[in-house]
């Protein structure tokens, strides 16, 4: 057990399991030329089924070495479904998910090199503290996704036919991509006032967007300040110290005066 | 009186409400579903007339409850006007209005939900700050627009027709869509000169945005810092005590040396 | 001549002017309705006629009582280019000048309000800071519209027929409008290697963008850290008295004890 | 010896060489206009010799002067390269890439300019920084350029026909331009899932860059508090002799009480 634990724990092990994704990530690439592909179709079939079981026998080790410590972890999580999925689905009927599954395995780079891991934790990281404003967001864009299917149905179905419709016309609109000529001025030309709705929208939404970052920038600096602040604490509570000093100095001054009288 | 305080006050109550205005925010997305809408008529508009009945007696209570003190609050006033609207206008035959305040309704998840209500406060206070910049930037706007239809009106009526024309349309190249491709392009054909009206605008009012941003960062990074600063004055004045007391230990020392003489 | 001085400098009459300043802006606005303005023709223009004198006026003044002081202000220079403007353009046939000048105007209202003002002068001030990266934008600019040129010409003649039309070309796929779907697709499909010209473009000038913005907020955060670090010396310096007092009382110390021997 | 060194050296050799450089740059532009450049061939011709002469001995003479000093400056090998690449292409049949490097001569006014040397510099600098950012992105985009590849190669080869217009797609929908109205709506018309595809990568990517713009902004400022921080302990340190003294003066103190016993 001690030895196996040696072996999946070895840098090595992990060296090569690294070059392995970086091979499978090309080859999936390779596969996407229909010529090459068909003209060489049980030599990647065959390099497919050998990687996909060194992965499944890596998670498989992982696991025996590491028992439930193996599901603290999320990236051994990720690499988990990753490679179930791809077990499971090799022989069903779901080939579009297999291939998907496949195509993810190259996000194992991400989980076998500790910088990019640190990176996308710090990205997950961010999350929770926009969440409240990604709430607002959403019930912005719920708003207007309504008022927008209920006035614009009729002149643009295409864009407003319902409130699905709606939300993915707004986020193009969010992105600012052909929000006037494309979707604002054919309808400006029936209804004047739509002017209102989506400027009204750009505005709220870019806004939002700006308070956020700066938000977030001014965030990060209010943590740094207050570490200083805390070291400023520490040197004022020690500094008041000094008052005290002169006390005791002026007591004993006191004492030699009162001697030499 | 004390009983219907705490009845109103009750978190209880405050959770009903909010679940409350998520189901009226369902509906109200369901309702844009013609097909779902028509054939269950009846059923909507029942719950449309109890939902805001409660909405209506909530606010009731609260200005009960709270008297004077309801109006001091700008979401309490907000949850006001939108059931007020939405009963005023029932009957009336203004059903576009009033559909507005039944969407509208859906905001007041926001007003129920303190870390929201947190957030767009926070929106809100940021607007004074940058409110000379936007008087600035609707003076350049107000020139551009002079500018722009007295030049390119012949030309380009669709964009530049009139004075509101030319805002909407500078507004669109304010966020850089179709500035070219579909404004500037049609118009440098006819006008050559044209290059440094639409060139001029977007730098200036790009460099006033990044400007914008850019001073609201350092704005709050130097709110941080004068707390900082603070800091270091009251240490800094503290710290003058030591040249004091330096001088009670050089008279100790001349008195004990007077009289060691 | 201390009355002059008086009635120049007096808030009521800068009252005044400003709001003279403002009922010009609109004048101007409504005069680019057509119908409007050929009907009121006589009354448009005497009350152009009439603002203009009182604006000279006002700069005479301003002249007269400040003498030399006058011209050590950006903002009077301006006034006075403005209303000079107007003044010498009134009877030639520079008709379409003119316009622009009465339509300067308006920017009056900037240097009325103090508050405005003061914003305007620190954009300007920013200015000098960023010099350095314009002009390096500038020989950026410069390679890719002499490259540009030299290259597609003769595929895109719109677009890059002489180095001012690839100037401005290049100006639009830096703001990224149409960069693409306007551009570089018509252009791929001729000349397949030109997708390294606009994305290299694209990459370049954006990273130099970004950098521009989060070195100008890095500048102003450290002169921020330079004033606390500077406190941070002084406090530094006036805490080495510490070590000198201890070496005093280490004196006091021993004159006792050898007494008390 | 020394005087060749005190030649180059010499500030004016310097400013001849800036001056001869912007000369080129702006007969390299004036060539792009065909009129110009076939009537005075010879003109440009003979200059263009002469100056590549001059900029030939100006790097023979450095490297002379300098020996391998030369060869440790970024500036003087990318210096070197351009005029070994002009002057080898020369009579060469190459001529669209002497052509290339011709124009890249234009870059050596930022190698001549103090200034503009440290903040390109500055800008290479910036890279290693954001270089596990870019690994990332690289495997997003790839990863998604083969999802791209799989999904909508038969509906649009235009865009996704191979992984390398795959990548070029992305690339164009990462700078947000036609993203809907170009690729994901004629694509959205027969595969109605792929708002998931195009909508996900756009959050994904625009959500990295501005965490990487924030990160950079963020790691700064640490840099700069990491300074104060540094200066806080120093004063911390020198502090703590205050309970020293405070227990000096304490011993002080204690043998004056015991003598006035």
């Amino acid at each position: 057990m001690e030895m196996l634990r040696k072996f999946v724990m070895d840098t090595r092990f992990n060296r090569f399991i690294t070059g392995l994704i970086i091979i499978n990530a090309i080859l999936i690439g390779i596969e996407t030329y229909p010529g090459v592909y068909s003209n060489n179709y049980t030599l990647f079939f065959t390099l497919d089924v050998i990687i996909l079981a060194i992965f499944t026998i890596e998670v498989l080790l992982k696991i025996a070495v590491l028992r439930k410590g193996f599901f603290h972890n999320f990236w051994n999580i990720f690499d988990l479904i990753i490679v179930l999925g791809s077990v499971i689905l090799y022989s069903t009927p779901f080939v579009s998910v297999l291939r998907i599954f496949r195509v993810l395995r190259v996000f194992r780079t991400i989980s076998t090199v500790p910088t990019l891991r640190r990176i996308v934790t710090a990205l997950f990281m961010a999350i929770p503290t926009i969440s409240s404003v990604l709430l607002i967001m959403a019930i912005i864009f719920y708003v207007y996704a309504i008022l927008g299917t209920s006035f614009y149905r009729e002149i643009s179905p295409e864009y407003f036919g319902d409130i699905f419709l709606s939300s993915v016309t707004l986020f193009q609109i969010f992105t600012l991509e052909s929000w006037a000529s494309g979707i604002f001025r054919p309808i400006f030309e029936q209804s004047p006032s739509s002017w209102f709705y989506f400027i009204s929208f750009i505005i709220i939404t870019t806004f939002i967007m700006i308070n956020l970052i700066v938000g977030e920038i001014v965030n990060n600096a209010q943590k740094l300040s207050e570490n200083i602040e805390e070291e400023s604490d520490e040197i004022k509570r020690e500094i008041h110290e000094i008052s005290a000093l002169r006390k005791e100095i002026e007591e004993v001054k006191q004492l030699l005066l009162e001697k030499n009288k």
